[in-house]
């Protein structure tokens, strides 16, 4: 069964080399406190620098108002939507804006289920990625763009205290509000760490000592009989196209996930799901 | 962290109690031939019986063409389409209806990739539940009705060899073409059960000797360290609200996953993909 029909579904994420932005200030220190303002916190990378990022639906404003390293631009709510924050003793941090529900309605669009709640945050700081800890597990994307499929795996990541997701993509406003709403809250929890080059990304990770396993169908060995250590990257390709041909070259193993039914693939945010549940076992962070 | 932000997300089910369509002409044999016709195929359970289903995208065409049971009404395509089905020596059953792309578009909205080929179809029929084999694992689906997540559960479900899925929820025709897209042709290899009453069919489940396994946050046990036995059916609840309490009362047994981080729910087909996996290599089906 050829997959090559769902590679439409993906769009190309930009590859801007060293020229991307964010390429500039690159501040290793996360303490913001220690540093009195003097480095530019290096942002922009949630919504590739064009402008602060748009948030909506309860959980992922409550999130980011509940997060103090986010800033909170303008907050803007229904009248519900604030009783609601008042009754549960949530600090808006800024004076909000109260509108009616259909100006909300008018800018995100009818599909959106925003529950009265729209925020306009400036992007969080992305970490460098010699700033990772030696331990635990970080997922690598390789051209996942789909911000429903992106949101998902955050959240997944949140839930198996994945430490980070290392991108090449940036993602517009608007995608970030759907990325985020799929995320439930899980952006303000797993750094996002977006790289102008994802091969040389893997390979640095390979030079600080992460294991780092792609995953793939046409993979040489099943990821339940191979041992796996920490820190471990686990590198996932989109739907259909998989891991581009340098990704894959430069992962320290190559895996498949074998599975008994007659469909081979998965949706990528069930793979990756998976992969996050058989590495967190094998490597005993399941608690 | 509360969930109920997300229930707006999932449209209730229709339940229609024994009055839904399809209540009579409860074909028991699944061999249309043995019954030259003399009963009607118990068919409209896709699609709530509103005539028949839009199917579109390559894999998900395919996939019906491929498939004996199902009936081809019409068979729309663009000629790149057309050339390519010839090329790979497809038979397309009926003679096509050549269009040009924008026309396709015109009908199915301009998001859907449908790579230049729709089919209207008759919905399969869909198997009683005490037709269901002694082995294996079905999956219950408790007011999952976003047809993304079905899709994408649909997928999983023909990856881990999955023998049916039960639901409540019938899809509209349009709403049916989105769930078997992100469903990639294995709507055609896992029949869907629609039942009017979700509780009555697991005890029905239970009665037919399964081992029916709530999954919810709540559960009293974890999924990982209880002996599951086939037939094992697992039963999803929607995020959010999760297991209506009668469908959780009616289950053997309720059981949560547990996960390491700090977001303790998943997206629904996420976690319907990790109680597949469980499920599966404990019942020793991995292959």
């Amino acid at each position: 069964m050829s997959d090559r029909d769902r590679k439409q579904r993906f769009q190309r994420g930009p590859d801007k080399g060293r020229d991307g932005p964010g390429g500039q200030n690159r501040d290793k220190s996360r303490d913001q406190g220690r540093d009195h303002g003097r480095r530019p916190p290096r942002r922009g990378r949630e919504s590739g620098g064009d402008g602060p990022a748009i948030l909506y639906g309860w959980h992922t404003v409550t999130m980011a108002l509940a997060n103090p390293q986010r800033v909170i631009r303008k907050l803007i709510l229904t009248e519900n939507a604030a009783r609601r924050l008042a009754e549960e003793k949530i600090d808006t941090r800024v004076a909000p804006v109260l509108v009616r529900p259909d100006e909300i309605d008018r800018r995100l669009g009818p599909d959106a289920v925003h529950q009265g709640l729209l925020a306009e945050v400036e992007p969080l700081e992305s970490p460098d990625l010699d700033t990772l800890s030696q331990d635990g597990i970080v997922l690598v994307l390789d051209q996942i763009t789909d911000p429903h499929n992106v949101g998902a795996i955050l959240r997944s990541a949140a839930a198996f205290a994945v430490k980070a997701i290392i991108t090449t993509a940036r993602h517009s406003p608007e995608a970030t509000g759907v990325l985020a709403k799929s995320a439930s809250g899980a952006l303000e929890l797993v750094p996002m760490i977006t790289v102008p080059n994802l091969a040389r990304a893997v390979n640095e990770l390979n030079d600080l000592g992460f294991m780092t396993v792609g995953l793939d169908s046409e993979g040489s060995e099943n990821i339940s009989a191979i041992p796996l250590q920490q820190p471990l990257a686990l590198v996932l390709g989109a739907e259909g196209s998989g891991l581009r041909r340098l990704t894959r070259e430069t992962c320290s193993v190559v895996a498949r996930l074998d599975m008994p039914g007659e469909i081979k693939s998965l949706n990528v945010s069930n793979a990756a799901v998976l992969a996050l549940y058989v590495g967190a076992s094998k490597l005993g962070l399941m608690g």
